[in-house]
């Protein structure tokens, strides 16, 4: 089949990579969709020391697998749990040590005309959500994530710190709590994207500093971090919402003397994302910027990397 | 009156200091005991730029106030809030932005024969309970404030990292949740008295890494940080019991990656700690390394900085 393939130095268009096969615990997706996310972009910087097809956004339709799912158009979570652990018990498999993830971690990818995947990770998709709604999915269960772990209430002030994608969608999330929610970036293009879904929004340069009970800090910037954890009340909580790989400077006396919470958030489940796309109460394809062929995936990367860039898709 | 005065380049022994006055906020305590606590070494370091007379733990009897607590013994919460904005009102003067804090911020303290102290931020002493004993509900209260902030199940592995003072009370108040506790720490003889107190010790040296759903970090050190972080089950909980002063090289992707819950926990109210002093289920006075006369104060403060000093006492 053809595929993306990521040697651990380059990126190559693979005519002919082995096909995934499908068996009692696996089908196999033909994919119809996949998107880039900047995770891919840092696999391609050495992130995870990642080989094989990168990849973990998409949509398509089961192509091999149970009788009952085959045809059916499909999303699939990304963490692959061992189905035997602790965690995995709990539905925690995200967090299972044992687990390796879709195009990131000891598993082949969505960059390709096929991906396997694990039968209880598959998601079916409602006729009525397209498929280039549906590749948000996964980034889309990122952002409610953060529902399921702070207890947002109907007066509170919340910040989201990050006018990009990711902040994009949170902020997109958050706003369906009922919680006051207000966007900060620095870009007015995409705050403009952000106040069309319905959200306040602040730019960088207009900012005075104030407090608000949630700040989520999606920048994947040291100084963005350090102005959402400026941000945060006394006893509020802060959301770590991005990784900022490598170590950086910082001091965290103010998370001890304010008593502030801070939360490492990553991965969700893909329910309430596939049921805010159904019920249109997000908004999504805006984000995307341009759709690319398999076969133009190295040009696809190169655009993706661009600074300011919005979702790049890739058709196999 | 006599007091210890730190003038912000000098700690000198004051023989004539203006000795406060009560009014209708105010009583004035006649100090019996007071401690010396790692915050009032970095406040000679310059912490809080505080000029006045330090001390913040203290016991004493009320000399001047309100008729039905004159003569009593008391102790005093240490943040004076100003009694009127919503974080008062929600019993957190503690975080009060208007707030002054005794012998730290904008407020005389206690090493001195008399203090002032807002009359709700008197509490009453048992008469089950010494002064020796009575002296240490302020650091306790800030271990019990941990209490207040987490919940615990009977089953939770709890690991405290750091076997002074701190970590010491955190370990003991822990213990009382019913979670298996372990303190790790450098010094075998301050292991000890943790051992003493009922709890499981580990030395460093001995220490084999592995998860615990909570880790409460009290050594004060950026590599006590470190270590603490890492050994936080995913979907754990971390809480930051000591202010590290400036900032420090961090790498905070493992908390987005697993999802990790970091706390931020300073002062506490005083009630849990004192119950548990009355109620004996908390052993504090082997704490005592050694008590010394106010007059002679530039000593106590010069032994208290040597390292593995334990709790030194001032005697006006």
């Amino acid at each position: 089949m053809h595929a993306l393939y990521w040697s651990g130095r380059e990126l190559t268009f693979d005519l002919s990579y082995r096909a995934p096969r499908a068996d009692e615990r696996t089908a196999v997706v033909k994919v119809h969709l996949a998107g880039l996310c900047s995770t891919d972009l840092q696999i391609f910087k050495g992130y995870m020391s990642f080989r094989g097809i990168p990849g973990h956004e998409f949509v398509g339709a089961v192509n091999e697998g149970p009788a009952d799912l085959v045809g059916k158009r499909v999303v699939g979570e990304i963490n692959f749990g061992c189905g035997e652990c602790d965690l995995c018990a709990r539905d925690l498999s995200r967090h299972c040590p044992k687990r390796s993830v879709m195009g990131i971690l000891n598993a082949d990818g969505a960059f390709a005309e096929y991906v396997a995947v694990p039968i209880p990770n598959l998601h079916t998709v409602p006729d009525s959500v397209t498929d280039e709604e549906a590749v948000f999915t996964e980034p889309l269960a990122a952002a409610f994530e953060i529902l399921a772990q702070v207890q947002f209430n109907p007066g509170d002030e919340v910040l989201v710190v990050g006018d990009g994608k990711l902040g994009n969608l949170c902020a997109q999330a958050l706003r369906l709590t009922g919680a006051k929610i207000t966007a900060l970036g620095k870009h007015p293009e995409k705050l403009a994207l952000i106040k069309k879904a319905g959200v306040r929004t602040v730019l960088l340069e207009d900012w005075k500093a104030r407090s608000f009970d949630v700040v989520v800090e999606a920048t994947g910037s040291a100084t963005g971090l350090e102005l959402a954890l400026s941000a945060v009340r006394p006893r509020g909580a802060l959301v770590l919402k991005s990784t900022i790989a490598g170590a950086h400077q910082l001091s965290l006396a103010p998370i001890v003397v304010h008593e502030i919470t801070v939360i490492g958030s990553r991965c969700g489940v893909f329910t309430p994302a596939l049921e805010a796309l159904q019920e249109k109460t997000v908004s999504v394809t805006p984000l995307i910027e341009k759709l690319y062929t398999l076969r133009d995936g190295l040009n696809a990367v190169a655009h993706a990397a661009r600074r300011g860039a919005r979702k790049i898709l890739l058709r196999p």
